[in-house]
């Protein structure tokens, strides 16, 4: 019997599944917002996420439901549930990624190391966190950010006018996400995967470079990480996935403090830019991790291939002409590079490919595939 | 713009093509013989490749034909080139491909090493050469043969009445292709690949372990190839390639004589079972190479990347379930195992799968990967 993996969502982390779906010998089939999205190739079905009808009916034809995003309400997740079907990750878990006050709730349970953070209704709270934390904070919207977006450092509770407003007209009500400004010297990220039989797969923990809110590069395995790191850090990954119950890849966003503490920033349920290096680093990708993850079958080998791998990010690609016109000469001058591109009209800041170099010297690895990125730009 | 490749045929070459494709973002399109072949993901049209009209209009939405066997009639080539389609490999280099008494010919006029041979029409010659080539020879059809098919050891002329007889019924009449049995230590395989400019790269040379005239499994590198075999090796492949004007990846499948002497044996012009380890084992897989080289893109850094990566192939599968049944006990003993399956249904001596283990002890490596492959086996 063929097994049968359906994505909701056709981004390019669905996109990103096809490859070891195809090579595995996994049927993957995709439920994309609109036509021409990046994972177009195995896009069988095209409609709204947010209709329950419409996932359910995209549903009965494979064996397990999983995503490209964490954006799939929770009374659709709850009529899949109904019906029988196998989900992963599962509501519950979902639930956590989709609203960051819970999220940072439920951590403060499981006795995670986190930022200061406090759920504040009103300006008058949100000036008492400044006054408390030197005055200056981060301010999140707790459902729908990403990449930057729903996130702004404020000096005054007045930067966050607009957003309280907001609140105001939502008829859910709510509450703003405060955090304390965190003094890092760096931003690492911990991935693991976890099967719904419960056991846990731990890849190396990375370093991750953000310019303007979006990751930039990854270098992997994070360089001067010793033993003792290493271990907090799969750790924290280990005690979320079990805490939260997440089944398939969770990325755990953590900022090493200049005092060397790790703290969690953010959570994504599913592969995550963090983890693209492994496609051409580790022995097991997470894109084949997650569909083994999700379809309950024994995890693979996360050890990496290389000393070191370095992923940098295409964001925004040539203001002229489509990515593959930069093909020639980025293959030409660095014949290792691993080109990835996603299929989607270049558009300034907007993620639209990566490439990987994988070596034995940091610095080489991390300028070749910052050179080959940089023949996709203007 | 996006690049389109089309491949003419469904099978798992065309299939093995659609990770590199997806990843790099090239558009891959299939012309497969049949629904629910293993390349069905790509396929945007079912139809004979024997028919010109059929496969001009496929080519019309690419940008380069290339193909997942080599038997397109020569008029049907003809036809695209009339049509100023790109198709690669070219219809002068695949006639050496498709006929293999042109091949011994021509690989005679660029003076590669080969077994002796020769065209015989009756049983008379075929005794000639057997009584001068010690009484024992191989008998090839020149069209058609692949994995064991069309190739017979004969003691006597006798032994090939059969394939005589039929080419008298052959209108086209012809030969069959007498070769001495060469007395060899092993066999190997040497891949390059061309682009249409000229570039060439050249994959390491590897040992092929056959079984009853089907692949059975690959070292790669080849063990115990010294810097001379592999040199030779490597300058039998380029002018291989570059004598006949191949385009995209070229595979020559070659005898190491107990005299050591390397002799050509069988050439394939496209991804080849040789060259299977280099998805989980080499910077640029077969597959991507094949793409770039047939779109005469850049060519890829073909050197491994580890110590020593072992191919076994899957033959059979299970004689009930598909192999996806035999995942959960593959994969929960041998993690490192990278798992390749094509989607077809297991048949006694079908090849229906692949599993690469790649490491730094070769028989370490070579366990694991049999023990793996074995594990889709009754």
């Amino acid at each position: 019997m063929t097994l049968r993996v359906g994505v909701v969502g056709g981004g390019q982390l669905a996109r990103m599944m096809i490859a070891p779906a195809v090579e595995l010998g996994v049927e993957i089939r995709v439920l994309a917002e609109d036509d021409g999205m990046a994972a177009a190739l195995a896009a069988t079905s095209v409609g709204d996420y947010r209709d329950a009808q419409t996932v359910l009916v995209f549903a009965r034809e494979v064996d397990v439901i999983t995503f490209d995003h964490e954006h799939v309400p929770q009374d659709v997740l709850a009529a899949l549930i109904d019906e029988g079907v196998a989900v992963h990750p599962g509501p519950a878990p979902l639930r956590f990624a989709q609203d960051k006050l819970s999220m940072r709730a439920r951590l403060d349970e499981l006795g995670m190391p986190q930022p200061d953070w406090a759920a504040v209704t009103g300006p008058e709270q949100l000036q008492a966190f400044l006054d408390a934390h030197g005055g200056r904070a981060v301010v999140k919207t707790p459902r729908g950010g990403y990449d930057g977006k729903g996130v702004r450092v404020v000096g005054a509770a007045a930067e966050a006018e607009d957003w309280f407003a907001a609140l105001a007209e939502d008829a859910r009500g709510g509450a703003l996400l405060v955090e304390e400004l965190v003094d890092f010297s760096r931003e690492l990220a911990q991935q693991v995967a976890r099967r719904p039989s419960g056991e846990i797969a731990v890849f190396p923990v990375v370093e991750t470079v953000q310019r303007g809110g979006v990751c930039a590069e990854v270098l992997a395995p994070a360089p001067r990480a010793g033993e003792r790191l290493t271990e907090v850090a799969a750790q924290i990954g280990v005690g979320i996935a079990d805490g939260l119950g997440v089944t398939g890849m969770l990325a755990v966003e953590l900022f090493e403090t200049t005092d060397e503490r790790l703290l969690v920033n953010e959570l994504a349920m599913r592969p995550h830019n963090s983890g693209h290096w492994t496609q051409d680093g580790a022995v097991t990708s997470q894109f084949e991790q997650h569909l083994r993850a999700v379809l309950d079958l024994p995890l693979g080998e996360t050890s990496p291939t290389a000393d070191w791998t370095v992923m940098v990010n295409i964001l925004g690609g040539p203001s002229e002409g489509g990515l593959a016109d930069r093909f020639a000469a980025a293959m030409a001058e660095y014949p290792d590079a691993k080109i990835h591109t996603y299929g989607k009209a270049p558009r300034p800041g907007r993620k639209v490919g990566h490439v990987n170099v994988a070596g034995d010297d940091l610095d080489d690895v991390a300028y070749r595939a910052r050179a080959a990125a940089s023949v996709f730009l203007d």
